[in-house]
C-alpha cells in the first residue's frame, strides 16, 4: 500500500487548456479534493469520490488530502491554472513539512497548468514578453508594506508586473492602494490590462492606462498586468490592440 | 482570402504537456515556422509546409510567417514552452508594429503553453509559491548593468527569481556574474535549483546552495530558480527533496 498524491493544475479553466497529462492524473485518481468552483470543472466519474472545500480552507484540504493519500489511497488536489502559483502545491509543501515523518514517504507529484497571467497576455499580445514578476496582493499571509515595498522594486526597476488576488470582499482598499504606489514610478501612459475570467464563456479583457487604471474593474476573477516602461500598444483597426513588451530594452531612469 | 497568424506553445518538449488548443491549432495550419529543434517536435502532416530557421533568426522568422499570412495562409509559428515568455509572441508584435498597416488586419492568435518555469518548479516542488520574478539573463538586447539593477531589485525585496537563458556560447561569464552578484542579498543555504531540459527524456534536476552554485552546471536548456530568504528544502528519505516557498510572508531585512 503506497499513497500518492498529485497536484492537477487545471488551467485557465476551458478543457482546451488541459493538458493529456492532468487530464491522465484526474482519470486516474480515486479521490478528487478541491475548491469547489474548481473541482466543479472536473467531469464526475464512476468509483471517485469528490470533495469540495471552500476557498479559504487550503490548508485543512491539504491535510484531509494527505492523511487520505497516507491510507494508501491515489488522491488527487485540483488547483485552477497552476498549482505551484498561488495556488496548493505551496500549501500542501507546508504542511508535509509540519506533518508526520510518513508524509515525506509518500508519492507527490506535481502536474503544472497554464497559470491565469499567461492566459492573460496571450488574449491580448505579449506584455510578459521582457522581465516580469507575479506578486499576490493579498496581505492576508504577508504585511501590507511588504507589499508597497516589492511594488516599489519591481517598477522601479523595470519590471512588467502581474497582480494575482488584486481584491476580495475582506481586502477592499488594497488595490487601489497598489495602483495609486504604481503611479509613482511609472508614466500616466503605462498600460494597464484587466482580464477578467480569461478561457471561460464570461471572459473580458480591457486594456486602459495608468492615470485611469480604477480599482472598481477587478474582482477576485481578475489578473491585472501593469506594463514598463517599455510596453507598448498597437492599435488594429476593428480588432482589439495588441499590448507587448519589446524584447529588446534600454537602461531604466532612476 | 484572409489570413491568419498563429503563435503556438508547445510548452516543455512531451506531448503531454501540449495543450488540446495548441494540438488544434498545429493540426490547422497550412505552413509551419520555428527554430528546427522545436519544430522536430511536432508531427509531420500531409499539405503543410514547414519552414526551420536559427534561434538567432527569430526576427527573420516573424517577418517571413507575417508575409505569408499576409498572402491569406493559416500560418501556425512555434514556439517552446509559452510564447508569451522570452519567446515568439514579443517578436511577431515587434514586427507588425513595424511592418506594413495590412499586417494590423491579421487574424493573430497566441496560444499559452507551460513555460520552463512552471515545469521546473512542478518538478522539484513549489519554489514560486510565493511573490516571484523571470528574468532572461541574456544581454544580447538589453546592457549588463541593467540585469545586475534587477537581480538587486528582485533578490533585496524578497522575490525568488527565474532565470531564462542563464548561458549561451556567445555568453560564458555572465551567468556566474549573476551567482556572485545574488550573494551580496541572499544567505549561503538559499536553495538554488537547476532544472535542465525538463519533459524531455534528457531531463535533470539539480538542488543545491547559493554558495556552491556553480555556473559550469548550467547549458542553453537549462532554466534556473534562485530562492528567496523563505524558500525552504524538504528532506524525503529515498526521494528527491522538495523545495518550496511558503504562502506567508514576514518583513524582508534590509
Amino acid at each position: 500500500m503506497s499513497g500518492r498524491l498529485i497536484v492537477v493544475g487545471l488551467g485557465p479553466g476551458d478543457p482546451r487548456y488541459l493538458t493529456p497529462d492532468a487530464e491522465d492524473a484526474l482519470a486516474a485518481a480515486e479521490a478528487l479534493y478541491g475548491y469547489g468552483p474548481y473541482l466543479d470543472r472536473v467531469p464526475v466519474r464512476a468509483g471517485q469520490s469528490r470533495h469540495a472545500s471552500n476557498n479559504r480552507e487550503e490548508r485543512a484540504r491539504a491535510t484531509t488530502a494527505l492523511r487520505h493519500a497516507a491510507q494508501g489511497a491515489r488522491v488527487a488536489v485540483v488547483s485552477g491554472g497552476d498549482p505551484g502559483v498561488f495556488a496548493m502545491a505551496a500549501a500542501i509543501c507546508e504542511e508535509i513539512e509540519a506533518g508526520p515523518d510518513s508524509w515525506r514517504a509518500l508519492d507527490v507529484e506535481i502536474i503544472p497548468g497554464i497559470t491565469a497571467m499567461l492566459a492573460v497576455a496571450a488574449r491580448i499580445g505579449a506584455p510578459l514578453g521582457h522581465d516580469f514578476c507575479a506578486m499576490s496582493l493579498s496581505d492576508n499571509l504577508k504585511p501590507w508594506p511588504l507589499i508597497e515595498r516589492r511594488l516599489d522594486a519591481a517598477a522601479s526597476a523595470g519590471f512588467v508586473i502581474a497582480l494575482y488576488n488584486p481584491v476580495s470582499r475582506a481586502r477592499p482598499w488594497q488595490f487601489g492602494n497598489a495602483i495609486e504606489r504604481l503611479r509613482r514610478h511609472l508614466p500616466p501612459t503605462t498600460p494597464v490590462i484587466f482580464g477578467r475570467a480569461v478561457g471561460r464563456v464570461d471572459e473580458h479583457i480591457n486594456v486602459v492606462t495608468l492615470d485611469v487604471a480604477d480599482a472598481a474593474n477587478a474582482d477576485m476573477a481578475t489578473l491585472v498586468i501593469v506594463g514598463s516602461r517599455d510596453t507598448r500598444v498597437i492599435a488594429r483597426p476593428g480588432r482589439h490592440p495588441l499590448v507587448y513588451t519589446p524584447r529588446a530594452a534600454a537602461e531604466v531612469s532612476a
